[in-house]
């Protein structure tokens, strides 16, 4: 059905709604209503067609969503090289037995060794993604990833130790720097211990831990900043680069003070960054500007969504704070929902609807919106805005499992030009591991739902058991 | 006069006015302008074209506005079938000594002799635009239709005791379930039973009046809401679906409790449903969500902007809590006026220029703005909104009077793709009385004002007497 | 380079930063990064393009910005005619030994010669060119004009006192009415009276500074307002028709009840006109209107940060409410900053993103921001936003110095119908003085900080001596 609320739609929950009763708003019971009823009036010719004609508005089903994630994983094992080239030549190094100063991992056709945020946040989404469809596939991605690294890090240590860090050695493993270089995946190493408890993984895990938790920069109230690109800033982005980590390090370890430091950066982040009214956040602060420039970048917020998504997964019921985070969650949903664009997706920037629709985005809203209601973080009233948000990302996965529409990577900018300008790319990681993450978390959320098709549009109920 | 505010614009209120003197914001006196002094080196040519060249801003005629009105009163005229079918074979019945199950009146071209709430606007519409003109045949419309209710209603009742309500029986009018039941049609019926004091409309009136008063959903702080979509939900559809009738009974019966159940309803509605950051409405509230979903569906700020106008018509100059519900009935017009569209209308969803611009709440706006003018609840400068509004509703009438851009029905959904998406129809009958009220209103306020056009625009005067 | 953001764009301040380096947010330092790294996999085939392509978001050069100043100059230059004529018949007047009641300056190309607020804004920004750029010419331009003025005067004074003031012989210098008539150019000439103290100079000056301090219309509590279009208005032009003439008095005078005064409307204006839920100022404000209807017109914002940061330049760093300027100019630009265009431009409705791209309004927040940046009044992190904002404005400077795109005189309307429909044109000088200050004030920032291109953006830095 390509179009939606036509006066011949059909409810998805049994008895046929015939658009005169939606047009009167639903009068009587369905069951009332002899099935040739004709509206009034009405010729389609000179109906106005939606605005986005396009927009599939129907609830996805299990298998439907699953191609889609198959797809996006093909294109993942398909394309990741397993391979330790001289970055120089791309000849193949054969010999591991000394380092060799230009020896790299190949990222000539992208960044999928490497250690990175974005491929952090695909190798914890193939973890859900396993979870939730059964299929190990895509787990087995993660862990063959997660080996590679560390089957050559002895390499790339000794090739440190010899020339220093370079850049396609892991060295952001050895010289770890940023929350870029850790916090998302090393959220993803956590999890993917506790599938499989390799021994290589924990010392790791500790350095990020040591590295979030007493060596990287913050405010004097104890807020993960950072250094750049003014002297004292905050990015919306570092939610996701410090929260899933502090969390999954609170499950791991029992720790208090690893939820602690999580919530504290949610209040703490949030006080400075989240528009009180829009609900939406800002991507970035700076303790130099006495009002800071305003840009609601899309990915930016949903990098916070998704990182109060991963806190509220493991945070303990009984934490003191819980609260405050479930609060600042569900007004940040409330103007995520309030935002969103004709086809599902959601803008580069917010608040302007004549910026483009964003894929990474749209996915991260959807991913942290269906888990909120999933979890009973929500009302299932938000169920509707992840399904469409859901329908509108899978739009964008092509037949070969590259994902268009996503905003190649962005800075803490100053002007609106920038932020509108953006380009997208089909090799910017930071879409995938969201929308895989959304895929998953949509089909738990059809799984575990009644979902009535009534005046055309989708009312969640908790499953009649 | 197809595009506005070129230089060679002429005052409608007599002196010339080139161009000069508006770029110098008015420096002289009109009087002391040579007519032939000629604007500063412009070439028309590269001047950018106005967003809109379509728009037509200027005052309306009174005979302008009273031929689209003729033309959408002869449509209902022509197309209101007055005929009781069989509604399965569409045989008419001719034999009413006793009543047949299948027996139904015929909506198969629409919904006009049917017992709705959209018909109900339009037979108030056509009162008031009697009222307005001195016409008679748009009042004998609505006699018209009542009395095709009223012929029939016994037989439907014969029908409904053998066989149980039947759609197409006005079974509304036996088994009132709903606000959209009576409410709006009620309001209507009073209207007429103060033109016909026919004897068979008061019983009907204390039956909705005893519905709305009694048995209708409330919260327990006596907001009138509804169990569906959601347990506890409010609809701004409730606004008119309510208010106008317990005002026009405050009327009829001259007993407070109406005009308090009424005035009640305004503000504690709005207490839900308005927005303060925007001055805008939103369609519902869901006693189940923490923090609503916001969607500033039009046609639902219209319903709310048109009740508490209706309510404003008839209530006690005296009434304690008047000033709080003209308060609120001005704030929305200060939020309405703000997201008025380039051509005059609003759009489907207020506040988003990318939603398409939608005829019925563009109506209601209108007619609740030049009603607020017409009665001093508003300042006389919000007369061109509702001029620029009745002249895009009027453009939208089609010579067959039928009216274009009218969003079908609607319910209280939870996603804003389902609202971007929603349908137009021609036979969407919610825009045609409220585009009625608009032009009998707008003709009432041009006939009221001394409109002076300086400086490209209009500026709306106390008449000189 | 036509386009931002692209993967092959270079850093600007040494080092090249190949695109794999900005997905991943900067993850080691450039120095470090094999110039031929390839990003991961992507076909520009597939990048979405920019959403404005004609986009060039580049640092201007000085020799650029001078270029554009240099032929609006020229076109002032050529244009200006410094003809009197017989306004009726074109000829021109030969004989100036007795007055001649149709004489007047030759207005029929243009009001270049004529005594107007917006050629005010011209002849100061001609001045403040000849400041940065070191060439003489500006100011010639500047003082050749009021040169003509003054040369002629004495004949039009004969002229108004045998005939009374006529429209084309400077009769708002004696007939003064409206701060239009004096404000911008009276401050124009008092910062002509500090290059060149002509005699003539200062008695005008007087008449201007008695007034507006004695003699225009006032609220009660002193505000400077209108008695039209309503009996009781606000405009927010008048922050600019009348602060920084007030501000230049108190430099001229050193008396401090003009910084009061101009520190007093700066802060009562606001108080009416300033909207703190956008940080945008509408246009005007009635006193008849309860909730006054908001409409955020570009050039009304502009007038009020342009005319802060006249002020501010001005006023003593003692001044006791010197941080309540510094405080409400700040939020404005905040406001601004959050609403700048995809190009660079702003739009002619601030927060309409459907109403077209504005230049007067563009060049205005961009002097206002850019003289912020320069004097420490702002973060530099607001520097973007100018340099786009004038690379945007520049871009709509024809070759023959004529610009497009500046909305044509604008009245305090009523409707938003009216503001989206306001036409442009090459004649309406209101934006010509406002562009020439850009330019200059901008080629005074890039002059004044080092400005580094890192992650294809622009990171402003108090340049290192």
């Amino acid at each position: 059905m390509s179009r939606i609320g036509r006066n011949n739609g059909r409810a998805s929950s049994g008895a046929a709604t015939p658009f005169a009763l939606v047009a009167a708003a639903c009068i009587v019971a369905a069951a009332a209503v002899p099935a040739h009823a004709q509206p009034s009036g009405r010729d389609p010719a000179f109906s106005q067609p939606s605005v986005a004609p396009g927009v599939d508005y129907t609830v996805p089903t299990r298998a439907e969503i699953k191609a889609t994630l198959d797809r996006i994983r093909d294109h993942f094992v398909k394309a990741t090289p397993y391979r330790i080239i001289d970055v120089k030549t791309g000849a193949p190094i054969a010999d591991f037995s000394k380092p060799v100063k230009d020896a790299g991992i190949d990222t000539r056709d992208g960044e999928y060794n490497d250690w990175t945020y974005s491929m952090g946040v695909v190798l914890a989404a193939m973890i859900l993604a396993t979870e939730v469809t059964g299929d190990p596939s895509f787990l087995a991605y993660t862990l063959k990833d997660f080996d590679f690294v560390f089957d050559h890090l002895d390499y790339f240590r000794a090739q440190a130790a010899a020339f220093g860090p370079q850049r396609l050695g892991y060295g952001r493993m050895f010289d770890m720097r940023e929350l870029d270089h850790c916090g998302a995946i090393g959220a993803a190493l956590v999890k993917a211990y506790g599938k499989k408890p390799d021994p290589r993984y924990r010392p790791m895990i500790d350095v990020v831990a040591d590295f979030i938790s007493n060596r990287m920069f913050r405010l004097p109230d104890g807020t993960l900043g950072r250094p750049r690109p003014q002297p004292v800033s905050l990015w919306v982005d570092d939610f996701y680069m410090s929260i899933p980590f502090l969390a999954q390090m609170g499950k791991l370890t029992g720790e208090d003070r690893y939820y602690d430091d999580a919530v504290k950066q949610v209040i703490q982040m949030s006080a400075r960054l989240f528009d009180p009214a829009t609900n939406l956040y800002d991507h970035s602060w700076f303790a130099n500007a006495t009002y800071d420039p305003k840009f609601f970048w899309g990915r930016g917020a949903g990098w916070a969504l998704m990182a109060m998504a991963e806190l509220l997964s493991v945070l303990p019921e009984t934490h003191r704070d819980r609260p405050k985070v479930l609060d600042i969650f569900q007004r940040s949903v409330q103007g995520a929902a309030a935002v969103q664009g004709p086809t599902g997706l959601w803008h580069q920037l917010l608040d302007k609807t004549d910026s483009y629709l964003e894929t990474s985005a749209s996915a991260m809203f959807t991913f942290a919106i269906a888990r909120g209601v999933n979890r009973g973080w929500l009302s299932p009233v938000h169920g509707p805005v992840a399904q469409t948000g859901w329908k509108a990302v899978a739009a964008r996965v092509r037949l070969d499992g590259q994902i268009e529409g996503i905003c190649v990577g962005t800075t803490a900018a100053y002007d609106a030009v920038y932020y509108y300008n953006r380009p997208t790319d089909l090799g910017a990681m930071q879409g995938y591991g969201p929308a895989i993450m959304a895929g998953a978390e949509v089909m738990t959320m059809i799984g575990q739902f009644d979902i009535e098709r009534v005046n055309n549009t989708f009312h969640y109920k908790a499953r009649k058991r």
